[in-house]
């Protein structure tokens, strides 16, 4: 048996550490320097990309019955022709299942260790998935490296470490020695070992195909599930790569590879439904819209555990602050990254009408309102800088949405698209005001680069109204600006109770977007933005049980 | 503050060591002594019990807007005439949520202390809740006293370990330091509280209102959520002493004694439909049958989380022993505690045709169905024996099934009622012998004092057989006697496979019906008989979420 395990140990404890310390910490460096992932290493990533181009995708004899599928399009304007196994569900599920026995029965250790490989191994890869990466969703290269890389794989990991812990705290064997009196004490040796619930089905989205994806993927494989990888069509690259690094360890393991697969597909033909819809599928981890969420839970099997990140309004409110200049730009960066195609990113900035206390002086709402324009003016003035922070436009329906939104509210900023990306598909921040008079488009999300500073007669009533909308629609941010721990504390019990974290008074280097593997949950699962957290223990331990065999023990 | 959390620290480490090592372990003695209880208990319980008949039931101050309710009716004869408040669904769930704020803000400590408190306090009343549960349930006195008083406290106090330990793992605050290079690290200062999902409802049974109802009162109350307790309406009081105890800590605590609340109804306007369909109700713990599982299921709201501990069919496999007299009685002992009416009780028998090889040589099939049949006569030969072992029938539907099961096979031992009980409605086991041309009646739970002693070709289609039924019924244990480690190791494959723990050879005084907290999970949660399994970290892990708050730290 491989001594993988043995090999990632000391990272694994690490990150158990990490766990219960919550400070920062992260065994996959975010710098995407050839110091540190070799001197050739973005060069060699981008001619694997390029290699991959226009062919069959190779993934150690994976089951197929229906020739090749695939439609990839790079938001870039690159055609990608990558062409995966095309496998029917039925197929998919008996190749799956075939492979249960042996996994379900092997180690902890021994399946927690191939876990550690696959990710060492992507990490290895970074340069190349940046480039599969941004070519699928259209984020920049920068930002592909890191969210699709490294912070990917940090969050793999802690899904695998809190697995382990949870795996690992009943003993393998115990004996129970119960007194008897004056007799002899009843005495039975038991054995316990973790079941798998059976197959799992991570459904992939468009905009973090390995991020959102890799939390379910590594948490039901380390707890002895099989795994069927179903990427968005428009994203696969990034995940057939993750699949074939992964049947590869498997199979260098002597597992049988299946226990990892790739379900491909292409717009038109999902075949999302009919996994879903499978009673032998018994997890399911889905990113994506709320009606999509909606069906999964009403349409999987009875006995189907169902963890979703699902859509939700994310909120700021602006009660005061000491650091005009810091919020505004701040903002803005939190508004313009990736061009707001982010489940982190703001939508709604709460002002109130009569304005706020700033260390620059009073400012009214629309003084504040002008900061953040003019913020996110200045973030994307330059055009390289601009095409670095807002990449392209994974789909054209947010394209589409984008270009109805400017009818919702004031213009503030109108959305352009980027000049340094001709053949890209891009949109700048749409900034809408809205004042009482102009409807409630806001109460809902408006995926992409769109945003609404909405007038408020305070800052209580901006917390209140984000909260509510938060409780009502989902939230997984956000964000308060106040000088006073009052209105801070408020802002924390309102948040807390509508299952929102908060960021508060963020002016520097970090942002409302920004969840850190090890320290923040990403969704706190106690509103409908999502049933889940990642990652805590409800996150991994319903992906197993325990079943046990007691006897007398012999004398 | 209460000083409850230090006064009952030492019990709660003891109880997180013992959850880790699985050994034996109890705070609450289960030896119904004077000595240990005090000279007077047990008078004192029977006094306490007495005075609570044909009268209304004080529960400080509970809500009400119907007047009282209640038809209790004792299993032994008795008429318990005992009123409860009768509150509607809609002024139970107004009363919890008024009391859900405070509840949640209380610091784990605070929470956990009171369920440690309202535990001990329970134990104290040992001997009055052992008259409640015997004369609601039909449980023999001795049997309502271990598994109505310590042993269902066992399994409330584990809830509450697993609870505290979830809800430890993360630290209040933590800071987050990330370095930046050749630049001043990013600094976050984070804070995380533990947030509940909101009303718990628990849903109690009518044969084991405690033990089956403590480990999702105390998980829920433990992890803040406020809990309105429904009982079975035949087994109201031990649930009422329950929330009578829990609503005086709380209330000495100043907390609202509302957090706990009593849902008592009676047959045929029954109130738990309501409860279970509000959408506010976010946690629901459900003992019963897989149909009404099935409908709680279906019918709880889209955000609630429900467990459940529904029915099965438990099977023993013999395939070989070295102490047939020993199995015999083993499981004769099985057959007539409680008669039949334990979720843990084994139904079907499976015996090869050929016989068995034993210590008093070669048996065949008739001979093993012999031993184990005269070996029930004889435990229940002794009248006051019969009586304190197989105690009385909770309901006339048991009754009535077992006079209906008579018809389903060869009837090698009749039931009869219990001489010593006259005025009891009482019923020993009905043994049936099956031969494959006799039908499938044994395939589905016959609750009740009912046994299908069946003739399999072999030990291995017994096992295979067993362990299929486990997984398309469910089962909640399942036992084994052989002498060959093969065999055993095929039945634990085979019923791990099927999501049952699997007793071995039992032969002494440890019983396949018996389950003990600390040690032994209760139900895997891997097939049918239920969801949830008592106590792992998934029973408590998803009934508080985690809510965080961050900022830059100050220098």
């Amino acid at each position: 048996m491989s001594g993988f395990f043995d090999t990632h140990k000391a990272t694994l404890d690490q990150a158990l550490e990490a766990a219960r310390s919550r400070d920062y910490w992260s065994p996959y460096p975010e710098i995407a320097s050839g110091k540190i992932y070799g001197e050739t290493a973005k060069e060699d990533g981008a001619k694997a990309f390029k290699s991959a181009l226009g062919k069959a995708f190779e993934l150690n004899g994976h089951p197929a019955d229906g020739g090749t599928v695939g439609s990839e399009q790079s938001p870039y304007g690159l055609e990608l022709g990558i062409k995966y196994p095309k496998a029917s569900p039925a197929l998919l599920l008996e190749a799956s299942r075939s492979a249960a026995t042996d996994w379900a029965k092997a180690s902890v250790e021994d399946r927690v260790g191939v876990c550690l490989e696959i990710l060492d191994r992507l990490n290895k890869r970074s340069f190349e998935m940046a480039n599969a990466v941004s070519h699928t969703t259209g984020q920049a290269f920068m930002m592909a490296f890191q969210a699709g890389g490294p912070h990917a794989q940090d969050r793999g990991l802690e899904a695998v470490t809190y697995a382990y812990a949870e795996m690992s705290r009943t003993p393998a064997s115990a004996v129970w020695t119960k007194p008897q009196g004056k007799h002899d004490p009843l005495v039975l040796e038991k054995r316990f070992r973790v079941i798998p619930r059976g197959v799992a089905l991570v459904i992939g989205c468009a905009t973090f195909p390995t991020w959102n994806s890799y939390p379910g993927l590594f948490a039901s494989l380390a707890t002895g599930n099989t795994v069927i990888v179903k990427p968005h069509p428009g994203a696969v690259l990034p995940l057939a790569i993750t699949v074939s690094i992964g049947r590869a360890v498997l199979a260098e393991a002597g597992f049988d590879p299946n226990v990892l697969l790739l379900a491909a597909d292409e717009p038109g033909s999902e075949i999302t439904k009919e996994l879903v819809a499978d009673p032998a599928v018994r997890i399911i981890d889905f990113t994506g819209s709320n009606a999509f969420g909606d069906w999964v839970r009403e349409n999987a099997g009875r006995d189907t555990q169902v963890y979703t990140e699902e859509a939700g309004v994310n909120s700021i409110v602006v009660a005061s602050t000491d650091n005009f200049r810091g919020m505004c730009s701040n903002i803005a960066f939190s508004l313009s990254l990736y061009s707001g195609q982010m489940c982190t990113a703001p939508q709604n900035i709460y002002v109130p009408e009569g304005g706020i206390d700033t260390d620059e002086g009073h400012k009214d709402f629309d003084a504040v309102a002008e900061g953040i324009k003019v913020s996110v003016d200045k973030l994307l003035g330059d055009p390289d800088r601009a095409a670095g922070v807002c990449g392209a436009i994974a789909s054209d329906a947010t394209l589409e949405r984008v270009e109805a939104a400017a009818g919702l509210g004031t213009v503030l900023r109108p959305s352009a698209s980027l000049e340094n990306l001709a053949d890209a598909r891009t949109a700048t921040p749409l900034i809408l005001k809205v004042r009482d008079s102009e409807g409630d488009a806001h109460h809902q999300e408006r995926f992409g680069p769109i945003s609404f500073i909405i007038a408020v007669s305070d800052a209580e009533e901006g917390i209140a109204r984000a909260a509510a909308l938060a409780s009502e629609k989902g939230a997984i941010t956000a964000s308060v600006y106040a000088t006073d721990d009052a209105t801070l504390d408020r802002a924390a019990d309102a948040f807390a109770d509508a299952g929102v974290s908060l960021s508060c008074n963020l002016t520097g280097g970090v942002f409302v977007n920004q969840s850190a593997a090890f320290s923040d949950y990403h969704v706190t699962g106690a509103n409908p933005a999502g049933n889940a957290a990642l990652t805590d223990a409800a996150f991994v331990a319903n992906r197993f049980r325990i079943a046990a065999t007691r006897r007398h023990k012999a004398a």
